[in-house]
Order: C-alpha cells, then sequence, then structure tokens
C-alpha cells in the first residue's frame, strides 16, 4: 500500500479549547499562561455571543517543542491562573496524535469510502479503527483497505448496541454515522461516552418522513443539501457542524438528485469529521461555533 | 432620467408554451406548424416526467417578423393540428410587449429597489404599474421614479382587499409580494386573475413561526436562503420558482443573517420575476418547470 | 464484489444530436422523421448562437423499443429528409451500451478512485477499460477493483506515445487524463482518434506555470477550482465542459488549498465525464453546448 | 427620507489591529493591555503564516465605554508594552465613528446605487461624501440621495486628477471605484493618502483586454465572477479582498453574462466595502488577511 501523500498531524502542536461565561480579561490570562511556558500561538480564535455575561469560546494553536513533556506543569498552571473569578472549562488536544474513529455504515458505501480514502491519503488526523454494519455487504471493501470490519446484525437491537459498546470501548475516540440506517438508543448515547457523527440529507424547505429525495422532485425543488450534527437524543436535532447545498432543476430525475445528494452529504460528511478530529468544534446548546 | 440602458424586449418574438399528457408526435406536429408560418426557432426547451403518457412540457420561442399580424392564423392552424389524439394546452406570448406588474410592499424595500433598478435598466421585459403597501413609508422613493403608490392600510382587511381588487382590475398581468407582510385571503386569490409571486426566507432545516433568524442563529445553521414560489391557498407552499442560498457561521450576528437574507431574497426574487415575464415558467400541479 | 447500486444505463434509449447551420425547419423536419418511426421523445434541448444563419445545436433522447434493429432505417431516413438545403451533421449514440474508458493517472490517486467507484456504483453509463500510467504507484488499487493497470514509463516519450496507441487502439471511445503529468504530442492526439477530456485546477485571476497553489496562497484568492476540458494541441485551452470553485482563506494553508482544489477537481470531472458519456456535449469551435 | 431601518456603527466600540513578525507573547502582552483599562474584548482574530517568524496578525475587538477619552491613555500604554523585543505595527480604529468614502463611477449605476442603498439603510459604517463622475448621466439619481455628485471629465487628465485631490483632500478616509472606466495614475495613487477599493470582472480562466464578457462566451465558460481589490500601481494586481462568482451556460447571451456579471460585481464589491469599513482587512505584501 502506497504511503501517505500528506500527513494531517501536526507534530509538537496542540490545542487548548476555553469556553464559559464571558468577561474581561480570559484571553489575558491564557495566552499569558501559554507565552510563560515557551508556548508560540499559530492560530486563535474568540468568539463571544455577548461580552456582558454572555458565552465565551477561544481556540489556541500553539507550537511547543515536547508538548507531551510539558503538558502536566501547563495544565496545573493554567488550572491555578483560572481559579477564582473565572467560570470556564477548558480542554487541550495533541494535535500530533490521530483521533481514533469508527465508522459505522449499512449498504450505502459513498460516505464510508470517502472518509476511508481522506483517511488513507494523509487528509485526515484520524485512525480508522473499525468499521460497523448492520449488513455484510461492505465487508470485502473495508478489510481490502486493511480496516476491521464486524457485522452487527441490528434485529435484536438491545444485543446489538451491547455488542457495539463491547466493540467501542476504550477504542475509540469518535463514532461517524456514514449512512448509518438505525437510530441509536438514548441509553446507547449515554453510555458510548464519546461524540457521534451523523449526515443527512437537508431541503430547502423540509421533508419529513420517508422518500424525500421523491418528494423533493414533487415539490420542484431547486437546492438540495446535506447536514453533519453531533447525534442527541433528538433525531437528527442535534447541535449542526457543517452543511452545504448543490442546485438542481426539473431536468434531474429522482436518481440524479439521489445521486447528487450522495455527492454532497460525503462532502460535508468529510469536513465535519475533519474539523472535530481538528478540535476546532466547540458544542454550546444546541449549536456549535466552528473555528 | 437616463433612457434604459438596454431593453429586456425582443422584436418580433414569441414564445409558445405547449404542456398535457405525453405522447409521440407532439414536437413534430408543433415545430411543423411554426416552419409553415415562416417562424424560425431560436429556443427549443422540452421536458416529459415520463414520456408513457406522463406529463409533457415544451417552450419554444421564435422569430417571425410581422408576428401581431400573423398570430390569428397560426393560432388556427395550430389548433387544427392539435385536434385529435392530443389532449394539450397551449399559449402564446408577445416577447415584444412588456408584463405589466404591480409589486406589493410593506417597510422593508430591498426586494421592491431592486426590482424597480432593474426595470428601468431595461433587465426586465415589464412595466411596473404600480406599488402598493400597507405603509405609507416608501410612497416618496416610489414616486421619485415615476411609479404610482397607493397606501392601502390593512386594519379593515376586507376593504382592504376590494381596493387592491379596484387598482388591479385589468390593469396588471402579475403581482410581486417583495416583502409584503400580509397574508393574501382565498376569495382574493380567486378573484385577482392573474399570477402571484412571493418570496420568504428558507432555511436548513426550516423554522416555522415567527423570528426565523434568531431561531437559525440559535440552531447555529450554516446555510441560509431564500425561496420564490407562486402563491397558493397553503401559505407558503405554492410551485417554487426559484431558490438560492449563502453561506454564514457563528460570526454572523442575528442582524448579519437579517442582511445576508435580504441580499438572497433579493436575487431570487429577481431570478423569479425575469424568467415569469420571460414565459419560461411552466406550473405544474405543486411543481414548475423553468425553462 | 457487490452488484452496481443503480444503472445509468438506458434501454432502448438513444440520442440524437444534429448541428450546423441554422436555418427555419430543422427541428420539425428531425422530429417529424422520430415520429414516423415510432420514436417517442423524452428529452429534446436546442440552441442556437443566431437564428439568422447562425450556429445551430440540437439533442434529442428517444425511447424507441427494438432501436438496435430500426436504427439502420431511421438513419436513412434522416439522411434522406436533410439532404437539399440544410448543412447539418448528426450522430445517433446508443444510450443502452456503455462507453469504454481508458484513464491515465500519475501518482495522484482522488480523480481516477472517484470515477472507478462512480462506475462501480452504476453511476457512469460506462465501462472502464483501463488505467495507464507513467508510474506504478496505483497498480494494485486499480487492480483491485478488477480493472487492467498498464505502467508506461515516459522516459522515452515517443515510445511511450507508441505503445499507449497499441493499448488503446480499438479498445476505447474516450480517453481521460484524471491528473496524469505529462503532455500529449499533437501527433499523439492526431492518431488517438477518440475525445481526450483533461481536468485542470483554475484560479481567480489565473496562475501560471508551476506551483499555481503556492502563487495563489501568495496572492490571497478567496476561491480556487478546477476546470474539466477536451484536450486540443494548445494545452489547457481545449473548449471547456465543466468549472465549479470552492472558497477559501486566509486560513487555508498551501496544503489545505491543495486538498480543496483536489476536491473540486475530482467533482467536476465526474461531472465532465458523465455528461459526455450521455452524449450532452456538443463541441463547437473553442467551446461546447452543454445539453 | 425615512431613517436607516438598523445601523452598522457600535457605539463604545473600537477595533485594534496589530501587525509584524511573529514571536511568542504578542497575543499575551496586548490582551493584557487591554484588560488593565477595563475593555472587554469581544471578538479577537489572529493569523500567523508561520510562527518561526513569520508574519503575524490580530484584530480584536473591544467594548470600553468612555473609548474616545481613555484612547489616549492606552495607546500610550500598548507602545510601552511593544517596545524592546517586538517588531510590530498596531492602528486603533473608533467602530463608533462612521468612515468617510468616496465613490467614482462612470455611466453604469449597478454597485453605485448598491452601496448607497446599503448605507441608506444602515447596512454600512459609512458615510458617503461624494460621488466622483467622468459623465453628467447619474448626477440627479445621485443628488436624489443628498449626496454630492461632482462631474470631472477626464479629457485633460492631470487636471481631472488635480480636481479630484482637492475634492479629496481631507474629506474622506476610503475612495471606491464603482465601476469607473479610467485608470488612475501612480502620483495620484500616492497622493490620493487614503485606500482605493476597485471591483472587476473575473472569470475561470482568465480574458485580458477588451470586451471580457464576449471572449468568455466565445470560451464557452461556465463561471463567471468578480475580484474586489486594492488599488496599487499595477491595474488588476492588488491585493484581493473579496471574491465570487456565479453559473452559467451556453443559454446566456453575452447580455445575460453582463447582466449576472453585475449583479456579482455589485455583491462582491459592497462586501469588500463593508469589510473595510469594519476595518477586517490587513493588507500585507500582495495579499490580504480578511478577519
Amino acid at each position: 500500500m502506497r504511503p501517505p501523500q500528506q500527513s494531517a498531524l501536526r507534530p509538537d502542536h496542540a490545542s487548548l479549547v476555553v469556553h464559559g461565561r464571558d468577561q474581561p480579561g480570559i484571553v489575558a490570562v491564557v495566552t499569558s499562561v501559554l507565552a510563560r511556558h515557551g508556548a508560540n500561538i499559530v492560530a486563535l480564535d474568540q468568539h463571544s455571543d455577548d461580552p456582558e455575561g454572555g458565552a465565551f469560546f477561544q481556540r489556541t494553536v500553539f507550537h511547543l517543542p515536547d508538548y507531551t513533556a510539558l503538558r502536566p506543569a501547563l495544565e496545573q498552571d493554567l488550572a491555578a491562573a483560572l481559579t477564582g473569578g473565572f467560570n470556564l472549562q477548558w480542554r487541550f488536544t495533541d494535535l500530533s496524535v490521530p483521533r481514533r474513529v469508527a465508522i459505522f455504515a449499512s449498504r450505502a458505501d459513498h460516505c464510508l469510502l470517502d472518509l476511508i480514502w481522506r483517511q488513507r491519503r494523509g487528509q485526515l488526523p484520524a485512525t480508522i479503527s473499525m468499521v460497523v454494519s448492520n449488513h455484510p455487504d461492505l465487508a470485502q471493501d473495508v478489510r481490502g483497505f486493511g480496516i476491521p470490519f464486524f457485522h452487527v446484525p441490528t434485529e435484536d437491537k438491545a444485543a446489538a448496541e451491547a455488542e457495539h459498546l463491547r466493540l467501542l470501548d476504550g477504542n475509540v475516540d469518535l463514532v461517524v454515522l456514514a449512512r448509518y440506517m438505525q437510530i441509536l438508543s438514548s441509553p446507547f448515547l449515554e453510555a458510548v461516552g464519546v461524540p457521534v457523527i451523523n449526515i443527512h440529507h437537508s431541503f430547502l424547505p423540509a421533508f419529513v418522513g420517508a422518500e424525500p429525495y421523491r418528494k423533493a422532485k414533487e415539490r420542484g425543488v431547486k437546492i438540495i443539501g446535506a447536514t453533519a450534527h453531533y447525534v442527541t437524543e433528538n433525531l437528527d436535532e442535534g447541535p449542526i457542524i457543517e452543511q452545504d447545498v448543490v442546485r438542481v432543476s426539473h431536468r434531474d430525475t429522482a436518481q440524479d438528485l439521489a445521486r447528487r445528494g450522495a455527492d454532497v452529504e460525503r462532502q460535508v460528511l468529510a469536513r465535519a469529521v475533519l474539523w472535530h478530529c481538528q478540535d476546532r468544534v466547540v458544542r454550546h446548546d444546541r449549536q456549535t461555533i466552528v473555528f
């Protein structure tokens, strides 16, 4: 197998995401701590939805040789600096280490293969640890890339989800539903312990229920799209990470719409997974901040 | 006032729109009639949603010197040719004659001024016969362009709609709702006798009810858009003529979203009105064919 | 290997493309011939760049059971009908038969894999007959799909092109350069006898020569794109089939630009190849008409 | 005249743009100075093109009641903090004060009127101080908005530019060329002392010289666009602020291309002027950073 043509991993780089209640001085405190430890900031984005006590978000990417060894002292120093008046949460992410990703798929392969290709090309800072499917169809394709494939039938949903949790436990940092046509239960979402990203088609206006492309065709929509979002208990209602659209016309058959929709879906999902793995996405209530 | 810089009118050109039940030979019959009368086809688009007895649509633009005089013979000949086995409707539209348009607006001026300015530049094959508003705010702007402005308060809705019908009767070929913030009654829509085009904002996914931009902001949508459609009894559910979108992010305030949404609205409405005036839009059930 | 999920082939369908000097009556003659033979028109597009003796283009897709057997009579009848005053060329294409495609690639796999995957999904009315490369890197990937892979080094360009011609001769209907980083000689282009489609990156404004993404980065471009075109003797100057773009910003590194550019390239090339295989593209001088 | 519907001005807000050679600690120093003076950061964007001594850019928007009175102390404090090892430039911009803008136009009104409408609607943090034109055509339109209009013929270019400088001197913060069809001389650009923004059409690929839309039509381009940039001595080669595109097809006449191009031009120019007036654009060599 060819070596990756490029690598999305960034040696000696890490990101620090801080969020909480806005108040003057946060940026100064955080950047001062980083400067004291010799970290050089290579990217800093900040967002506040209301400077008078609204929500505050900051993502800082910094370069710090020997980051792994220095991290404990850095964390300790930051914790000390942010005690007292500040009401903040923070997390460090080592950008030299790949995220471990499980992909769930059913029969459609467009989103799955797109992610695998990108990972193999070195475009995703991620390892694809396993593919899980309720159908056996894609086994050969996936294993051809050297990726473990687990066929978990879902006729007995409780048993299937128990098996899912056994497979995932301790092994992954992210679950991606790449056109996985099964609804995950609330207990599963609570137990899985890592974020879950889903992709679904979207229309202007929305079409609820089965056969959305047929309904869109009947209504004569001129734009179809896709939405990638974090999965929450309310199906298809979680915080949106990325969306995109494509123009269509009456000349497009329902089959054309499905094909063009699939093209948008895989692009949107790939961007959402990339940004999540780069730790660029901060969840806040029902929305996301994507830096 | 400067003369128009260009003209969207096309002397000696006309369009013929035919639609009905598909069957072999329609295109041959129609184009043969046109050829016999010396008409040269400059554009021909045809669409069939199912060649086995589905719906058939054809728009032909042709050049025919002295069209006005020749039209009765052409119509008679076409009627004769399409009797018998065919189950079709057709209409001729003289593209050298401007459509007469009434614009309804409330307080927001972005869609209204955009249409007026395009018409004045000669980009719309239309005359703006009047502007009707439930507020007096825009009177001076509109009259500055030499266009009649009628302020019709809507506190008494029945009286207002009666006044609307008096103003429109026999005077216009199209009504455009350019951010007119009033719902038209079913009796009005039946009585008005000409098509009515509306513009409204659209989101992925949809947000129903008041303050859609605030709700879109809360959900963190990444795409906002607008939809232009024919008005039917079901508000915002009529056949879609045109849609478009723009990307937004968490950096956009609700005010930014409204501004960017307004930019999309006026572009989408302008295209829909242009295409309608060029007779490029065929309505069919709940959809449109836009040639 | 899974069976294709859908098929782009259309049994009992064919297309007829007519082009030449415009004059009244062409559409009527052509559609009458089709109607006489029982063909039902399912799509008809027509374009004229000047009705007074300009260039005329028409593409008709029709449904005709037992087309293969009826084709000779249809062709004879059309030839008879178009003698005399008309100055036209025409071609029939059987849409139930896949185009035979050779793909040329070098080391980058994004365009190549995207085409293979679409073909396997049944989205392209095409067979991928072979992949030819000046590097051996992609052999395993390509052969894993059951497609012949030929490694033809290009150190001796004349010898390489002779080998290319031997491989292609009689075997393919189309050559696609999927990021093939070699210039084809004029004698090769004359000898190959089938259309050649290329993809290259495009910018607003253009950047000539090596390292375009670095130059685009230095200039701070906000849009990058890709252009698919037929190859002519003037490199990158042939008739454009399709183009598309994506927004970028100063936050994108040169590596990000290359990744996003690759995403656009594969989408644009896939559309161009699809439309060519569907016989929707008519070449005319330095441009194309894409119906 | 109606009052603005919204205001782009932000009372008690200012921006601070810092740029220079990157090195650790800049963000900490700057944000600490702001924090000491009680300023609350509402937006902070930072960009570095190479953390090892590359170029560094930071834009901070802060809320500080009574900013005007506190500004001298703030500036003094910042200057003191940034002496020594740092090699930086900075500027404060009071976001509660409108930029004073002169618009240069010729005969085409689309970009000019779009800017005037947006300003009147309260969407631009700007005052349009004057419109200057080499033709008298637009005088009545402009004066109807209460904006001074100066007709300066350019037959004698040196005299015209001297007159331009007299009109602009001390009166404006920005010059916008809204389809002004005259080339500005290098001495003028040196003397004018404020930034100059231009808009021009752009294509994939580029078409140099006169009649670009005709040439684009001949080449069959599928995408047309517009580029807004700062004017430098090399015409149309200055740092790009914003670009956008629209899809076109063979169905679009050269007139259609011009109309659609005009739609893109006015949107792109409006965004570029807005962002400049919001002090979001930092120039660096031949590119811009747009925060």
